[in-house]
């Protein structure tokens, strides 16, 4: 029996009949945006404060910096200060609206996505989804080993090796105490170069603090490359050049090789070779990824999308898709666009600039991609720089990729944050605080019959 | 077929026959302390160069302080800046061991435990297990509330919060929106009050600026306490100016009233009241946790083990217990002494001193506890404190509790983290980063039938 029930019913704009998430109803056009990534979010600021309704949904409620995702692995930096909320980045456009949800589907023919927490009808749809590791079906690679798409990714590369750091302190097994302090990257692109970079930094000057009970030679750090050089998109300077780095650093290369199988304990390579490794990560593929719904017969290399050059879907009238997720094949650009951040700002831009000339029918220019040129670094003063005919690499190199990095990520308090890490870190060599707050499943230990 | 195998086989040095978990052998007595919370870290940092082996055993491989739990729970605060590595914290002790690993079993027959990861041997045991939430039974409401004990509970409340707004944005349901934007937080307690105080601030401040298209009447905070006063164990001053800071902040407080059940949806008082909340945190109380192998004549009321006045555990002759865990049951202290902070520490650096003299059979005092006072704070200028005679309230006592609480914190970047976090806030009302990184998995939909 009920004598008093406290209740205060909260009244917010009605839903429309059609929509099963709450929307305020609107007489502009409504253009729905998938994923906030750089490409949705450069498109979300080119449209606010414009005539028509944007819904961004993200299964995220925040925009990732992906390029110091490795930082946040090897405990360099908090997560927080490279995620930053959409909520505070939307703070005051009126005509912006975000929602928490994943899109399951779409469906062209009725205008309308399916998420997992309802359905939502658009007038536009712009698809900037990206894209996710590719582990080309390897299903033993990919139970065992961790990609490093976002922030949970790194979170978890984090709490892998801090767990098997201190499961190296409690075991007596020798093979065992191998395998877990033995980490092996895939993948030499910037992602595995970084990363490579940084666990090195981490195993020379941290290890000897936090666990003086370990020689220093405990840590082993192999990078695995199916070509016979580093960073293959950049210059022959910038290859040899973070060869160089990565040796001084005492990481091992393994060129023309690649995996072939990983039980989680060792890993094994083409060519035969085993490494005994409790840590693989796998920075050696993306493919695109986006809900279901758009025909097959647009879906090109990489699971990318294939668009015209205005970034709108082929076969679709109002469906367009901007970031790694878009390939504009021409004869310029056979294979698409590259998949990196500026590409990615450059198209969401180029899209928010043209959407209103689209919906009104107006002639636009085609979208045209200007390379700003590549950093990468691997470690403190150890960076390559390709900037057009500039090509140079040290302590300059470091200092810019640094700047550029800093200036662009989201949010003056998260730069404040990473300015303020990276300096105590330079001056001191000292990270963040290494906890282990999540959980990270340990693997079984070493199977010693199988050797 | 093995072509070649990789392979380094590190040394450490050799382990104990007894012991499973790798430690170093040494002819000093082998003290094993059980937790790192303020009582083991305190007893840790008394006993870090003497001539004994300590071996610090936690689930965790942090320290955490768990007075501004909180302000993570709320977005105040980032989790690492509250919490502190062990191994940072004992860096430079030679004689002190840190191993992560759960103690399930103390066998003190033979002077052993087992933990999750192995067993080891002990010549002097110390427990400082701490308390877990106490559900007092109610099976509904511990699988369907939050407490509120370590790190990991205040960023399940965040994560349940943060998601709930963000369904609440999305539902077109009123009921369900209703639910989704009411707490209830149970207990009157330092942890209830601060909690309430933290939430009606991010009501007021954040919510507005978050969700401009909710109205500022959509979150409702209820505080139920089971008798008539508001922090019980302190001044009636400070009791009832801390009721009227919550009342000015809209807190609407239950006083005599108790939760008799909680489906996730609706929480029903023991006099009959429902409240609509699928925000449900519990601060009504604590139990102490300790592994089994403790005789149970020795355990008495809240779960807690019964000790001498030298801190040993009734019955045995090398266990030993500290902090929250242990009750000193004399005619001063019929039921123990406080579990607060104070307590643990005062107790832990009394065992740290006499440890050494109780192993080469010194007469020693017995313990003794000196209460500096209590604060307690419920939001930006508003806090209370009793010190001895001088019993206060307001801006004075802010600051004080400010200045205490920054100086208690581990480490000079998380005092400097937790001070620039607390500016900011002063000036801006800005919290941190709300982001949603774990995963809280959402409560069912409220059931209409039921109604």
């Amino acid at each position: 029996m009920k004598i008093n029930n406290i209740k205060h019913t909260k009244h917010l704009s009605p839903c429309k009949i059609s929509d099963t998430i709450c929307l305020p109803d609107s007489n502009v056009p409504r253009i729905v945006v998938i994923g906030g990534g750089f490409a949705g979010l450069a498109l979300v600021e080119k449209l606010k404060h414009k005539e028509v309704q944007v819904v961004l949904f993200d299964k995220n409620n925040f925009h990732q910096f992906q390029p110091l995702l490795y930082q946040v692995a090897t405990s360099a930096l908090e997560p927080d200060s490279i995620v930053f909320p959409f909520r505070k980045q939307i703070n005051g456009y009126k005509n912006v609206l975000f929602r928490l949800a994943e899109v399951e589907e779409i469906q062209p023919s009725s205008n309308t996505i399916v998420t997992n927490k309802g359905i939502v009808n658009y007038d536009y749809l712009v698809l900037a989804t990206g894209t996710t590791t590719n582990f080309f079906g390897m299903e033993s690679v990919e139970a065992n080993s961790l990609g490093m798409k976002d922030i949970r990714d790194s979170l978890n590369i984090r709490h892998m090796m801090l767990q098997n750091l201190e499961q190296a302190a409690i075991t007596c097994d020798e093979d065992e105490r191998d395998a877990l302090t033995n980490f092996v990257i895939v993948g030499g692109g910037p992602a595995g170069v970084e990363m490579a970079g940084a666990l090195a930094e981490f195993c020379k000057y941290i290890l000897p603090k936090d666990y003086p009970e370990y020689p220093s030679s405990i840590m082993n750090i192999y990078l695995i490359e199916a070509i016979d050089k580093l960073l293959s998109t950049m210059s022959d300077k910038a290859s040899s050049k973070t060869l160089k780095y990565l040796k001084d650093l005492n990481v091992k290369i393994l060129f023309n090789e690649s995996v072939s199988d990983y039980d989680g304990s060792q890993v094994t390579t083409k060519s035969g070779k085993t490494i005994l490794a409790k840590n693989l990560i796998w920075t050696a593929g993306v493919k695109g990824q986006f809900p279901k719904g758009i025909d097959e017969k647009h879906v090109v290399k990489g699971n990318r999308i294939k668009t015209d050059s205005y970034l709108k879907v082929e076969g679709y009238k109002n469906i367009f898709a901007i970031g790694d997720i878009a390939s504009i094949i021409t004869d310029d650009t056979p294979r698409g666009h590259p998949q990196v951040a500026q590409t990615a700002i450059q198209q969401g831009k180029y899209l928010g600039d043209k959407l209103l000339e689209i919906i009104k029918n107006k002639p636009i220019k085609p979208f045209k991609y200007k390379d700003k040129g590549s950093l990468a670094t691997v470690g403190k003063r150890r960076a390559v720089a390709d900037l057009g005919r500039f090509k140079f690499a040290g302590y300059f190199a470091w200092l810019l990729w640094s700047v550029v990095h800093l200036m662009s990520i989201s949010g003056f308090r998260n730069r404040l944050m990473v300015g303020f890490n990276w300096a105590v870190s330079y001056f001191t060599y000292e990270k963040s605080n290494r906890v282990i707050i999540r959980n990270f499943k340990p693997k079984p230990p070493v199977n010693h019959t199988k050797k």
